[in-house]
């Protein structure tokens, strides 16, 4: 097949009418599919459950410094747990602390007590800065986004390439003083897939920011989660801060939501000695201690990295497969000239960009035809695209049967968009 | 034994050398106990362990609405847990949603969020009132304190009575519009062990606040927890609050800690639809969702109403002997004239006030003597005690043999730091 742009009016006339054929054939059918939701699907947590028959009679209860886990205590996470992840992580355990069920609340609770007593660099809380910018890498997370959005920072776009953020254009942007940070999800990036190469990392660490109180939040959602042979390699922004004397900058998140249980795994905050300390006095009036009975369920199942590793290898066939399915429909849409998408060996995205101007009508002929996508816009900050292309698709959630035919729905309806748009 | 003040100078020295001798024998025992963690002990969790053994097959995973606890998703809590807290706090079930595994989180949460944007009823962000002030109530609970203090609340103390809070205080304190709230333990409160007057409750639901935004946090963490006959009954501020159109002002807390485990219970807030509706534009910000597989292990387990109250029944034997043991040894200081103590039938806490000026005195004789209690001050704003007299006694953590030895030695020291005092 040639290019869209390449064709005579009439073969897109042709064209039109032929995929118009198909689209409504596959809305004619009353399905009812979703490729939203970033989220494992039953099948899948399966793998995780013999984790809930862990921790139970009164002489598993205890961490191997001799707490008594179903009691008030350790605010910063038993010795086990901090050890998990720092072998998951390759960080040291003195940074670790670790948190409830949920990552992303703990990531709003360091931006909720920067905004209320600053950070440990501030001269103020950041809810006295008349100004506060903050660096979102486009496509990227939605809920960062709004979470930056809402503590009322003024969001700046800087698109990501294969290696990470555009350095160049966040090297630039952090000489304002005003710009307090930036979120990054390092690995297997959502929506992109895509791992920052040592360069990005080593640029990031090193560079000069205005803000003594700039933070990257690094969100290292997806650090084992690969799928398709070696896992990417990321280098250890610890490391790298360090040496260059800026390991206060690095705020660093992780979870095992997508290992275990997203509704009931264990996330943690790692952050440098002298972070820690800042933040102790705050979290010590927040809390008495997070679920340290779930720590242990997971630090029983998950006896040494090999464990993990194993764990990791069943859920990416699960995984893999739908996205080979995904990736293998989207072949259809090669050599058009119409669209490109990411080739990801971990996360649990696609990045899609169709023909510029017509992601919301592709969203709505998806929708017309009872395929759910991502809102188009959710990808950027203040949920607008400004190119109207991204679409972010997230195939673990459906059947393998389902993938399959919601992203042969998907092919059918980037073309139909775009020819609708030529055609005019 | 006549009153203290009421012996001879010589009866005082002789009492003196008999009570140091006794003191003496005590400290030469070399002893390590302490009365100052209001928790449970382990052979009183072990009563718990049933329930980590519920919810672990996969089709025990799933909520009464379908819902795959083990995944994302369900921001308020699923029904059956809503159900549980509702037959045990008597509250609607439509005004609560569920958190984590801390009501104190909760708490700091709700503030925080009072502090970053406001509470429905505001005019500004909390964080921009140029002066804001709080109402404690004293002897009251220092976490409750040392939050309102960490956000910058001027702390404005109210004494405790047997029927809750000094009311004719309150209702004079609340004309001042920089008043925004206060902290109530409505139930075998911590750590005097009363329980609010019908009146009281009515009297804090009607009265006529200044600050629009005025907000009673209402901790009702001991709402089950009597261990001597029937329990006391709390008359419900919801109710109250709705007969005078001020719904709004309650945010009630509580939690399973110290029904299953402090460490991995369940917490919930309960507030009128309009705040929740309020809070919900933020929380869906903040989190995913929180942990569903521990909801629903407590509610697999806690089938019923009546499932509950032979629970707490099972517990009240544990904590009953403990408390029975501690008033009997502060009987030995009945009739001296240097002490009075509360007598509670509910909760964790004996509250001791002994003669004024020697509750440090007392503190520093128990930790010579190897007997760590709860810091003087700590139930006092800014950890100060102006009469330096209360004690809060936490028996629950010792063994018996335990409890009933550090009693004895309080007995002895709180006399001899008052034979110190009147001797002088």
């Amino acid at each position: 097949m040639k290019k869209y742009e390449e064709l005579s009016k009439e073969e897109l006339c042709a064209e039109y009418e032929e995929i118009l054929r198909k689209y409504n054939e596959f809305k004619a059918m009353g399905l009812t599919l979703d490729l939203s939701r970033g989220k494992p699907n039953s099948d899948q947590l399966d793998i995780s459950l013999p984790l809930l028959s862990e921790a139970r009679p009164r002489e598993k209860c205890f961490s191997i410094n001799g707490v008594d886990c179903r009691n008030y205590g350790v605010l910063d996470g038993i010795p086990e747990m901090k050890q998990l992840f720092a072998d998951m992580l390759g960080i040291k355990t003195e940074y670790i602390t670790v948190g409830g069920n949920s990552s992303l609340q703990l990531m709003y609770d360091t931006l909720a007590r920067a905004m209320l007593f600053g950070v440990k660099d501030s001269r103020r809380p950041w809810c006295k800065e008349p100004v506060k910018k903050w660096i979102c890498v486009t496509p990227g997370y939605d809920r960062h986004f709004k979470m930056t959005e809402l503590f009322g920072f003024e969001l700046i776009s800087v698109p990501m390439t294969p290696t990470g953020p555009n350095m160049d254009m966040v090297e630039a942007i952090v000489k304002d003083p005003t710009v307090k940070g930036i979120w990054c999800v390092p690995k297997y990036s959502n929506p992109t897939g895509n791992t920052y190469s040592d360069e990005t990392v080593r640029r990031l660490a090193a560079m000069e920011c205005a803000a003594p109180d700039f933070r990257i939040m690094w969100d290292n959602a997806y650090a084992v989660h690969n799928f398709k042979g070696e896992c990417d390699e990321l280098l250890d922004i610890f490391t790298e801060a360090e040496k260059y004397g800026n390991l206060d900058r690095i705020f660093y998140f992780s979870s095992t939501s997508k290992i275990t249980f997203p509704g009931g795994g264990v996330a943690m905050l790692a952050a440098s000695p002298a972070n820690l300390a800042h933040i102790a006095q705050f979290l010590g009036v927040q809390t008495i201690g997070y679920d340290k009975l779930n720590q242990l369920r997971h630090t029983t199942y998950f006896k040494d990295r090999a464990t993990l590793d194993n764990h990791m290898k069943i859920l990416a066939e699960f995984i893999g497969r739908k996205f080979e399915i995904t990736l293998n429909a989207l072949e259809g849409l090669r050599g058009l000239g119409i669209a490109q998408w990411t080739e990801p060996s971990g996360g649990y995205f696609v990045s899609l960009d169709v023909l510029p101007g017509t992601a919301k009508r592709v969203y709505n002929l998806m929708a017309e035809a009872g395929v759910t996508l991502t809102s188009v816009g959710a990808t950027y900050p203040y949920g607008i695209d400004p190119e109207d292309k991204n679409l972010r698709i997230a195939p673990t959630y459906p059947t393998d049967n389902e993938v399959a035919l919601a992203t042969e729905i998907l092919v059918v309806a980037v073309k139909l968009a775009a020819l609708e748009s030529l055609v005019k």
